[in-house]
């Protein structure tokens, strides 16, 4: 989904990583080289230390650092082992979780209220499943070593998969989602959230149905997501593949262009217009008047206006492919009115997309004012969601090519992500890691054996119980795990209280505590948490 | 975790699979040898159809076939494109999802009841993260290609990249599950719920603490998940690194042949004593006399009343080593009897593990009568769960070689979801793949629009709807829909209803149809779905 995004990082993949296994092998001098870079990069992580950069920032320097200095120890044959994680990926410890936990319940249950069954793939497909579906972003693709037998890539995204799934089991008409992580060898920037290994969740229509129906649900989706997400205000831009070919016509690009022109308008979300204009003069090769024409469409956006005014405009009113985008726009437009959220969408003629497999009307939401922003990002932190029509991809598979109109969504959680984690941050609300009830206590020594008894029964009877694994431990240090770890209650035995038949409950927030009868215990537990 | 059983597939995947891409550049009669295995494969799918084999069966025969056909494509130059996974993968459709996510639901239920935390690791680790955690399990590691930056392996299972995520943070103390997909080069056997791609459910507790408490609780956990799945009966073998080591130590096995003898002793849940002892004798070359020792102790099984007959052994109790483990063996039968599952452990002298980094007690649960198994199947399934303490491994990443004791199991669910696949399909019992509620429906035509509206209204209150993606759906198909994908609710409108501000909600199950006023619509489906 985040083609658009990633697009522009794509280009500095392409050169290998300096001081890579491979070019450690190839050249002489990289030693040499690297000692300068790694001493550069020290002094950056100083300057930044200095400068009390975000925390992200100087991790993410630092990672860079451990990096060369990890490529120096194998240039110089003597090993230097690195603990880290690959370039651009991530370990989640459990108070992420617990957040990754909630973004992904507001996202499945929103797919789940709109009917959709779910399915899973791969994460590698065959090489040749992946070939000939990305246009220039190929380059990013994680290919496996050849160990014998296939030839195999990791899933880029979920749409191709998904498609290649169609086909093969000769399904037409399904309504699925997917959530799991794509691989792209993408230029990392962790701290605005952009991984290599990262999570689409997917919502996809699949089916031959009345125009724009599909279309539009998928946008209210993206709608109720980014509301119930509460991560602050949102912008959906729609285009039309269509709309944009018949501009491109009537601005007089020919056929054979329109694809590359089309990657270049893609840039407009990041770059001027002067920058994309001199691309498609100067690489491309486009005329200087075409350019303008364009310059002066991509400028436009607006909503029903917009689309009544264009579909008046001289020109293209005179293409049949324009004329069909602006009509389904305008029929979308009705049913966002019905869904009641067109006011937080746009028809935006420079938005591009950067997937070759769009055939119809595309959508990329934004985020406008993310809270607890960082002071260095800029007021919209991109693309959280994008998508489109893509009625051509599953024929690409079919041995008889038959079509499978397709039309879906894929959100993007790392950005969302990394804004709630500031947000949490921030707040400074507590987070539990876990769902613990009771800790089962000792009060004095030799009670081992019967904790074991008492926390074996608690489980049985579906309780989330722990304890402490010492044979004697302090009573005081297992009301401080409690307290570490925000278990609520305490079930305590001693002596006396096995004589008596009972367990001594103790409430930790306000210490107050009681004599259970042991059978009425998992009862009590219960009603005290409110657990049914 | 499968280690053990995995090892035997291990061989036959280090040779080059025929006609790979490789392998076809190297060989010139490549094309002619293929034609030939085609012939036979195919001689063999249509013998299996005649014999009226299982439909896995069959369908693995026929997979062979395509890979078969695909690669001489390759071989003749002319590309045949096949539609499929690659070798040892699977989708998982809605239907499967469903069963898996039954699965899932049990085991993550119950490590929360333990207490235990959740983390996240990348698919894949640098190279020289896995490089001599395995022993001869390494050659099924697969490597990513190198194109250029860090040389990458995907997982091979969960446990090394907990122990680098514990050295790397500086964790010394931690009660964690992690559920995600593995990966290795070996064998597939589809029907048998063998695969390249597999789960994982792993729970460890990492830390320093009073011997056997963590460790018998591992086998608690083991006992509460496959009591919980209800797939049968099941047995759990225990063992410790320890007894066998001073086993072989007292059986005249030299210090050095102690880990490779190991991994011949693994064999035994496979292969018979006679085959066990040839390899020791011949490839591994020790003495008969030696061998025929291991035998004797191998052949034992049994509870506490082994124990105590092993710490009398004559030989045995000289060993230091074999005295620590029985001694802690001992006290382990002893937890599992206070939490009353000592009658499903077994302690095995044959059990031995595949995986290098154990180093102390070690365990394995295997099924013994899996309810609806194929007549193919033996009694046992195998292996279903696996795991045991290492309190080494975490050191081997540590800068400082600090060491940080685990102990852990890990639940293969692959196994365990065909099982239950296999008792769905037998009892023929009506899985729901989807949760909607209520299918907004037209009685009339021209409808569209109301229908968008009343089914945005129930979306935004929550409620799980859907409706037909046609300008003017028949009634019969919309009730057909909601037969065939089980929602018990339609809402019904049309003119006159809509003039008397009602929707008529019809139960699918009793045809029986009330007028219900449009304001109370919302509770009336959360009432009749008792969804709060």
């Amino acid at each position: 989904m985040l083609g658009a995004v990633r697009f522009r990082g794509g280009g500095e993949t392409g050169v290998r990583q300096p001081g890579s296994q491979g070019a450690a092998v190839a050249m002489a001098d990289e030693a040499a080289k690297l000692d300068e870079a790694l001493r550069r990069q020290g002094d950056t992580v100083r300057r930044l230390k200095q400068e009390k950069a975000s925390p992200e920032e100087v991790a993410e320097q630092v990672a860079k650092l451990l990096e060369l200095k990890a490529q120096l120890g194998t240039e110089e044959g003597k090993h230097k082992f690195v603990l880290k994680t690959p370039k651009g990926t991530r370990d989640y410890n459990p108070k992420q979780m617990a957040i990754r936990e909630k973004v992904f319940n507001i996202i499945i249950s929103t797919f789940k209220r709109h009917g959709a069954e779910v399915i899973d793939t791969p994460v590698f497909e065959l090489k040749e499943t992946l070939t000939g579906k990305y246009g220039e972003d190929s380059k990013l693709i994680y290919d496996l070593k050849d160990q014998g037998g296939e030839l195999l890539s990791l899933r880029y995204d979920l749409t191709v998969p998904f498609a290649r799934y169609l086909a093969m089991n000769k399904i037409t008409n399904i309504k699925r989602y997917h959530i799991a992580k794509v691989y792209r060898r993408d230029n990392p920037a962790m701290t605005r959230g952009r991984y290599r290994e990262f999570y689409q969740c997917d919502f996809d229509i699949a089916g031959q149905f009345d125009p724009m129906i599909p279309d539009a649900e998928c946008l209210k989706i993206v709608h109720e997501i980014l509301s119930g997400l509460q991560i602050g205000d949102f912008l959906i831009k729609v285009n039309d593949r269509r709309i944009l070919d018949g501009m491109f016509a009537v601005c007089g690009v020919p056929d054979s262009k329109f694809r590359t022109i089309c990657s270049t308008v893609d840039k407009l979300d990041k770059a001027t217009w002067e920058d994309v204009k001199s691309e498609m003069v100067g690489e491309k090769g486009l005329s200087r008047e075409a350019a303008d024409r364009i310059g002066e469409y991509v400028q436009l956006h607006g909503g029903l206006g917009l689309i009544e005014q264009l579909l008046q405009d001289p020109k293209l009113s005179q293409n049949k492919l324009a004329q069909e985008g602006l009509g389904d726009m305008k029929l979308l437009f009705e049913y966002l009115t019905l869904f009641g959220i067109a006011d937080k969408i746009s028809f935006d003629l420079s938005l591009a997309r950067g997937l070759d497999y769009y055939t119809g009307v595309i959508y990329e939401a934004i985020l406008l004012q993310p809270r607890n922003a960082h002071k260095e990002e800029p007021v919209s932190v991109g693309s959280v969601a994008g998508g489109g029509r893509y009625d051509g991809l599953v024929g690409m598979f079919d041995p008889k090519g038959r079509k499978v109109p397709c039309v879906g969504v894929s959100i993007g959680i790392e950005r969302i992500f990394s804004i709630m984690e500031q947000k949490v941050e921030a707040s400074e609300e507590k987070i539990r890691t876990t769902e613990t009830q009771v800790l089962v206590a000792a009060a004095q020594k030799k009670l081992l054996e019967e904790r074991l008894k008492l926390i074996s029964e608690l489980w049985d009877s579906g309780i989330k119980a722990e304890m402490l694994y010492k044979k004697n431990p302090k009573l005081l240090n297992q009301l401080q795990y409690c307290e570490d770890n925000g278990i609520p209650l305490v079930a305590i035995i001693g002596e006396q209280e096995l004589k008596d038949g009972v367990v001594k409950l103790r409430v930790v927030a306000t210490r107050e505590e009681i004599d259970v009868r042991r059978e009425n215990l998992v009862e009590e537990i219960k009603r005290r948490t409110c657990q049914p």
